[in-house]
């Protein structure tokens, strides 16, 4: 019964990014502040970096959607995810949690077993934390991912089915599931693993396609393709940014570049899907 | 009685910034830290984020310049804006406030208030910040300017006058004022728009235009000049990058490239300014 | 008895990094974490900003090599730093103290003499910190290095002697002491001083090395080669780097660029030690 993700889909909620455009609050780690607001202003959406106690909440009553990376949760930041998960749910914004070497830290896992309670309209993480949320596996190695994203997909079923999340793997090939259907993107570039936030920027893409998602987010189909068309964009960004650049550094801006960009010719020509 | 910008005024006091260098203390967000550091270098200043409690109030004391931006303000950080802006004030070093996206979130907006009574030697914000700020208007969404920057003139002055502030607004044409003679310079690019901290880091630049200030900063005309120059070099910087890149990733690079270059024959080539 | 530095050495460590590739936690200050993240990812290592209590400790402990830098040092960071520390003394983690701002702000020169007594592996940082750190000068100027490395030898030698420490000074020549033997290194380019962060990556490029030395860090000299090499290393690539580029800003692209490229050749053919 899976029908794989097509062109249109992706070319459509791309569009309606551009031109809505959501604004993405993210609580995120130091590292990648920088990279991921601009990665959603190259993609055209508004972000904002709102943070603290007291501000949190308020403003993930009024943003799009919400994106809470466990990189670096000093605690007042984790006190505010818990205030911004809180009053997303409250307020029907999208929310994406990302799992940020969960498993092998205790206080981000801690952090993550209570966010997973509230139920985030999305996961994205690699295989290891997938598998190491799900209780599966033992955790990765920090931030890198030492398992196959498609041997998490046990694991990834069975937190969709617990929590109502989408599911979105990273990998060489991205596997994105509802804990029903499954899709699979094959586009990416080695060269997005060499540089820092090249897997949180895309939880942050995740909650803005998420913000315009087919039936307004409360439709599982809907969601999961708009997760996985926020997938297919980054990843074809960087295949197209790769083929250009000459290492990890210039990278970046030609990522950027490439996001900004992107048209439906690309889309159709360079698509990965099933 | 006003007369514009002239650009020597302009290539006078960047040639000042980059033969002193003035040390720009930024108490700055998360977000844009690392631009604001490499701005303030491709300028030819010398940055030094020190924003802890203990350290930010004797450092403002040595320091030529202080800015501080209110984009993410953690508890630590709020308390060590109060203790630098104290120590400016006492030691007499020029501070400029950026007021981000104050109005619609509770804490910045109560220390905002709180900055304000400390009277900011600058304050430089989009007009939806500016009318906030002064008790005008309803607040952006966020980071985003809703207002124009003409439109944040009355509020602008009224700042001014009450708290001997020169205000600057950014926007397609920017508007810097005193609250009696109100200087406007014209140049820009669209893309400072699409990269996050473009407005942050002017402040950080204002805080170093500041410190040459004619009348060693005692003087209205020298310190409304200074900012104005301080947003020229700027706007003419992110037009002469824009000239050569292909997007917002490019164009970081390229700014702060064209940044370190600017001469006074771009200055008197390009300034638009009344 | 002192005998330089060949780029045989820098060349088997350098391969080292590579195919191994250590895991750096680094405890940094929030201006830099990107690009030290992207750093140490071209340069092949793995990065890893575990910088919270409760989890710096138990991270040192995992980790090939910990930085403690201390840029902006915030009441949680420190705490971290104390822990991760003592974890990597008792896990045998080699680890490096960069003592930013050393000497003129109270807050991180009580928390970097409490370092000092826990013995770091290596120290890096220029020369009036050097100066500052042993007590023997007023400290810089900011970041800014007020003093030559040549200098600040005698004070590098009293720490390497007094805390077991490899002491790297950075400058136009390099300075690497284990208060014995003294290496130098001739490499760099002006350019890695318009960038923020210049000095900061070095420090986790230097516990990377640390982590491949000779006699697995039990070595005197293996660990005063592997920091003269990560001195090497780096320095060589910002020449590389410069040798292209047309300032500050597309500098920092390419120095990514060359560092996940330099060649055994390029170390042949381009290094200057002694």
């Amino acid at each position: 019964m899976t029908i794989g993700l097509t062109p249109l889909t992706v070319s459509t909620l791309l569009s309606r990014v551009r031109s809505e455009p959501p604004l993405v609050q993210c609580l995120t780690n130091t590292v990648v502040t920088n990279f991921t607001a601009n990665v959603l202003l190259a993609l055209g959406a508004a972000p904002a970096m709102t943070d603290i106690p007291g501000e949190a909440g308020p403003f993930a009553r009024l943003a799009s959607g919400v994106l809470i990376n466990l990189g670096t949760p000093h605690a007042e930041q984790r006190t505010a995810m818990l205030e911004a998960a809180n009053a997303a749910n409250d307020a029907g914004t999208p929310w994406v949690l990302d799992p940020v070497a969960v498993g092998s830290l205790p206080v981000r896992t801690a952090l993550a077993a209570e966010l997973l309670e509230l139920r985030p309209t999305a996961i994205r993480a690699n295989a290891s934390e997938i598998m190491a949320l799900a209780g599966l596996g033992a955790g990765g190695r920090g931030v890198d991912a030492t398992d196959n994203a498609e041997d998490a997909l046990p694991a990834a079923t069975l937190l969709a089915q617990k929590y109502g999340s989408i599911v979105a793997i990273s990998g060489p090939t991205d596997v994105i599931t509802d804990g029903t259907s499954t899709l699979r993107i094959s586009n990416g570039d080695a060269l997005l693993t060499r540089v820092t936030g090249g897997g949180c920027a895309l939880g942050a893409v995740t909650a803005a396609f998420l913000a315009v998602a087919d039936g307004g987010g409360t439709d599982s189909r809907g969601r999961l393709e708009a997760a996985a068309a926020a997938t297919a964009v980054y990843t074809l960004t960087a295949e197209l940014a790769a083929a250009q650049t000459a290492g990890p550094g210039s990278f970046v801006p030609a990522f950027l570049d490439s996001l900004a960009d992107l048209t439906d010719q690309d889309i159709a020509a360079k698509l990965v899907a099933a």
